[in-house]
């Protein structure tokens, strides 16, 4: 009960970012998503949205993302329909406010949006009526991975007040990234981030951020690692004087480098991988990793959150 | 009851166009959309088709028409099946009739068939045992748009006997002009058309269609004005001498315009606009405007109309 | 009950390929095909594999076979997600493993793979603990495919101890035809293949298989024909010195070629057909076709797959 109220004060009722959601409202979510899973696996709340209709709106292609959703809205008996992409008029130039539109008139109660530009749930979500949801926005933010993630390191770690978590890469145009900086700080974690120059300046006048100078100083003592999909066409207009054979040296995450971390300390990513780029085969697949966790996660928490946006109360 | 009836006498239980539709075979159907608006939203009838197939495939692309229907049949529990476009075996050069055999011998009891060639529904229902449901075909027509269209203009001015309904724009390529034409004057409004010359001639000879000469001629004392997409490379080959300017300064439907209609003279449009083009911004955001009941009106619409290609029984 | 466990010994609850079922375990899954169909048109069984999520992962189109088993798991009541194609993260590059890893761990359980590469599903099989349904890998095998080839002969022949099946065309590049020889063998039948030499050479050394001379010689006293799909753009790199005029004179069914074969024999081909080039139109359309009847039964073969794979107990 009190999940739905959070929600609706924070945010009418949409997920548009992490930034702005309190510890409570966070762990709340959390809690559910953990409810959802069992709840899954027991086939209850087979119909908890039975009257619910959820818009799947994909403007950036996704496999994990997009079947998560779908499979979680399924999960719990709404019904869905995907907009397409190639195959919708977008091709004919329509605006995506005109589509949203049109989407809410059909009678979708809940709009799950991936788009390239940075905002466009928010305009979404001033555009229509619709709860919406927001499954990555450009360079923007993508909090229900966030969510997931912060899923998966309270599982591993327990509470993350005064743990200290290290991410590498390219920060600045990570969506992935800059929610987990919003989430992790506000469930209490210090965050320590390293990459190339031009894709981590900046960050560390973000409270609870600082910047390393190497990958190796991040990493040290970290209580977990996340490391970031390379964008590898990004690596060559965007950093001077860099190629991807540098990029592997100084910032791909290996076993001997992950030494340096509390013991133990876990890996994750946000997939998929561009594996011996950022991330070894032999860490992406060995014990440390998390990456499996994560996909896992994907579908409870998005169950969570789309029950949350529905305003429904409190599952247990 | 009769519905069913009805419709099976006049079509075979297809839906191919509402020309040879008589108007009490509309009107039923008006009235039956109305019950399935009501029934959807008391989460009634979800067992309705449920021993139905429905299978959409759309080989131009479109969402407001392929989620309208997916969301109708879902509405009434029919199983739905998307062919895909891009992902079908069209690619392989397959023909449109093996294509919709295939999908008949699978199972599929209802075709929605979207197709550019004109007359492709007809074909589909010569050759298949499927009920066929026309969901636009090429410049020929477009019944369930005339349909929800019918509904929303007698949700507005009542009955619309005597009722003056002016259409603007290119009506010789337009489908969804080419149902209108024929429902709106067998429901009993007269049409006034206007349009460049090349897209209007010849339909000054159809029962109940003038022709008008200027868009003001058309509009003054109408009781309601819809005006129709510009597809612009039509009208650099098919119009003479004529420039999207021209077309804006002759055939722009704006405010001004509208105050020649008859006093709240209600705007329709199929959608998606072109704004600043055919319509002005203002005038499709306006009280004058339709449009968004127009989209409202198509997923109940569609279920009477699957209702009835099923042979279902009346609701009420 | 016996069909579970015989699948699951075989295969370990995969169907990857016919080659290694035994007749025993063929037969069962026709019979259970036949048990399907009626209790399909019965609407029994709708909620056999509630619990199992079935992913379809088509990386080369297909409107048949993915129609067919989006219908089956439905029929079943199984949740059905569709990875899509061009829609996926294999546009980012994710290799196969990873995208089907991230599947499974958003709780598929039954994976439907169509791949070009032949293989795909053993792979798939070994680095997932998904049950894999192969849809047609490469040039390998299309097990689905040869088991409602089977179901359809067996029902217009009845059982095919001692009966002459011949098959013409590409056998060398169709894993229609790899698989057909497997089961149609395995069920009792001679199988005489004809085609241009690259495509037939190598096979007369399968047991139950031998390679005739010319279409005439393979179809002479043949109880039941296959023709096959062919593939226009490997005639002219794969066949020496032959044009696909040189192909419909020496390979292209027709009916005075089928009056060779035993009285009413029968025809099938895997369809699409290319009409005119293996096989004419009179022929195909005409009353010794099957090839509606091969599609009508992938419904059902594939329903006992599915079910099969789920390690349902048997139905009757």
């Amino acid at each position: 009960m009190t999940i739905g109220l959070a929600i609706e004060a924070a945010t009418t009722r949409h997920m548009l970012d992490v930034d702005g959601m309190s510890r409570l409202e966070i762990e709340l979510i959390l809690d559910r998503a953990v409810e959802m899973r069992a709840a899954r696996a027991a086939r209850e709340h087979r119909s908890l949205l039975e009257r619910e209709t959820v818009g799947l709106a994909f403007y950036e292609t996704s496999t994990r993302t997009r079947v998560s959703f779908e499979l979680a809205a399924k999960a719990l008996g709404a019904t869905v329909v995907d907009l397409g992409i190639a195959g919708s008029s977008v091709v004919k130039g329509e605006s995506l406010v005109d589509t949203l539109r049109t989407l809410e008139r059909t009678g979708v109660t809940t709009l799950v949006l991936r788009h390239s530009a940075s905002g466009a749930p928010y305009l979404a979500a001033r555009a229509t009526g619709m709860s919406v949801v927001n499954a990555g926005d450009g360079v923007h933010a993508h909090p229900t991975q966030a969510l997931l993630d912060a899923l998966t390191l309270r599982e591993a770690l327990g509470p993350l007040d005064g743990r200290t978590v290290a991410i590498i890469g390219g920060v600045a145009h990570s969506r992935v990234a800059r929610s987990n900086l919003h989430s992790l700080v506000t469930l209490g974690a210090q965050i320590r981030i390293a990459g190339p120059r031009e894709w981590v300046e900046g960050f560390g006048t973000w409270p609870g951020v600082t910047v390393a100078p190497s990958l190796e100083d991040a990493v040290r003592g970290a209580d977990a690692v996340m490391t970031l999909r390379v964008q590898v066409e990004r690596l060559s207009t965007e950093v001077t004087d860099f190629s991807l054979a540098d990029y592997i040296r100084a910032w791909r995450l290996d076993e001997p480098r992950m030494r340096l971390a509390a013991p133990l300390a876990p890996v994750l990513h946000p997939g998929p991988t561009n594996e011996g780029v950022e991330i070894t085969l032999e860490l992406a697949n060995g014990p440390r990793s998390l990456i499996g966790r994560q996909v896992e996660n994907g579908v409870p928490v998005r169950m969570a959150v789309l029950a949350a946006a529905a305003g429904m109360p409190g599952v247990a």
